[in-house]
């Protein structure tokens, strides 16, 4: 089959791999329908985080068909139009019984696996995926696909901000994460979203998905423009995606005491002061998104044409075109990238 | 009247002051019935911290009688027995309102007015200001002096840990306000509270309070001896009530994902790496205790007689005996010391 690898920062081939098969008895292998470029992709792509391996297979988000299960596998069968999560999991551990299946205690990152091929082996596939009602219309896929991770993360994000009816929730970060947790506090019922972007094309998407303000400050300016709508206080609610220093202080600063912090920007040199974090009196919490918590019920609302997260792919490639998909959104000229079979 | 001040790092004396007035129309004056030297008095004592002023006046933990009230207090009478917080608030802004009257935006940190002394200034004594039931009798002094700081700062890291039924609870931190986290930790009903301890006498306590078990060990072994006890899952909630590297570090790393820490101890040169915390998958949250928030309902537990939290004063010296009351708790020959008029 054909599939994604890197062999270096800014080398990214599509080549022939070995198809996967049947390993441990609860895998399930699947027919890639789409997958597509994450933000955290890029690091490797820019050299600012080492490779797993080299080559490395890449992808992490996917949709697609069972083509086989493993003996143990009892939830989903061969034929079925599934998503998954990035990170697979048991689904009944304690952990992932409290709801944090992204620390599974014998979760297996899929992107050490590559779901960017015609193919994936998914180990752990009745905690890990889940089935649609039926086939998929054609449109639906890319809203599916989102739900895989932007989406479950942006929603984690905002969750772990406590987004609510009542709440002023601010939105730091403005790549499909960003902006699927400001769909994500528009659907938990917020009364008020600000996003901070100073980008025409993503302030547009922020209000298509529910944003009802903009704030293009960034940093203690930015800071000093969301406490001036907020009497002054700060926000209830900030979603971090971005995972910078700058990106985690301007959350942290933006937020009232008591208040809450979702962070799901992937931390890179990111070091928090204890004096100023004691002083804050916020609510921090984040980390990998436990996506598969959020599933089925987002497959619900897409299914049901409620909710459209898959409008945040503005470039669609065929799988050949790998590489174009990365520089498109290593040079900004594409938010998300999907790449379909 | 007589106040402690403190000269220098080392240097506490008692003097002639000039006696309190009401200043603001909504100020109350107190004769403080008894005060205590907390752990955060140590810091400029030991010179880890610089002196506010100089010479300081020293103490924010007080319990004591109205002698006078400002023509906007409503809520307290002169000849009132009263506990207070160490941060005077009104009780009514939108922070206090959340239950963070430690952020109220009016408030005023005690410490700069000193309440070790015979008289004090309550600002905002409506807000700030729990009148007890009727006058206490002399043995419940201790207990509700302890409200006002290390009981009410300890209720709210178990709070801020989610301590409760079917929780496993560790405490990092076996001063004052870790043993009586132990003991807020006992009341809202965690399962098993596990006290990180090396000292005896302390460890007694700890049991007294409602500590099942006693782990030794500190750093990363004391981490493994947690996750040794909760089938390498980490505890469901951790209190946090040092405030060093060492102890952010072992509280986080005790905490299983999805878990909550409470952090309490004073930050001193504390740094949180970022991916550490990420990966973590743990909620964070503390800070300034909002003990004005717990005071009504912890008055009511001691004045019933179902807490004993006063137990943690292992000393009493006369006001005018503060520089030895000082010295024995940095000696740690006392873990908390009361001063009584």
């Amino acid at each position: 089959m054909r599939g994604v690898v890197m062999y270096a920062p800014g080398d990214v081939r599509v080549e022939e791999r070995t198809d996967p098969t049947i390993v441990e008895p609860t895998d399930a292998v699947i027919r890639v329908t789409a997958s597509c470029v994450c933000g955290s992709d890029l690091h490797p792509y820019r050299g600012v985080e080492p490779l797993g391996e080299h080559p490395q297979p890449m992808g992490h988000e996917y949709v697609g068909v069972v083509t086989e299960i493993g003996d143990q596998v009892s939830t989903v069968k061969v034929g079925d139009f599934v998503v998954g999560s990035f990170w697979a999991s048991d689904n009944t551990c304690d952990i992932c019984r409290t709801g944090y299946q992204s620390h599974c205690v014998h979760r297996v990152l899929m992107g050490t696996i590559g779901t960017q091929a015609e193919y994936a082996r998914i180990p752990l596939a009745d905690g890990t995926l889940v089935a649609t009602p039926g086939q998929p219309e054609a449109d639906l896929v890319p809203h599916l696909l989102a739900a895989s991770d932007v989406l479950g993360t942006g929603w984690f994000a905002a969750v772990a901000a406590e987004a609510g009816p009542g709440k002023t929730v601010v939105v730091v970060g403005d790549g499909a994460v960003g902006l699927l947790g400001i769909l994500a506090a528009k659907q938990l019922g917020a009364e008020r979203i600000i996003a901070m972007s100073r980008h025409a094309d993503r302030q547009a998407l922020a209000r298509h998905f529910g944003a009802t303000d903009i704030v293009e400050e960034r940093g203690n300016d930015g800071v000093a423009k969301i406490k001036e709508l907020t009497d002054g206080l700060g926000a209830h609610s900030v979603i971090e995606a971005v995972g910078t220093q700058e990106s985690m202080n301007q959350a942290i600063r933006a937020t009232r005491p008591g208040g809450h912090v979702g962070f799901v920007g992937v931390s890179h040199d990111v070091s928090l002061e204890g004096g100023e974090l004691f002083m804050s009196g916020v609510h921090l919490h984040g980390g990998p998104a436990p996506v598969r918590q959020f599933l089925p019920d987002l497959i619900q609302l897409i299914w049901d044409r409620k909710i459209d997260p898959g409008t945040v792919f503005d470039l669609t490639l065929p799988l050949d075109q790998a590489d174009e998909a990365y520089r498109a959104m290593d040079e900004r000229r594409a938010t998300k990238v999907m790449l379909t079979a």
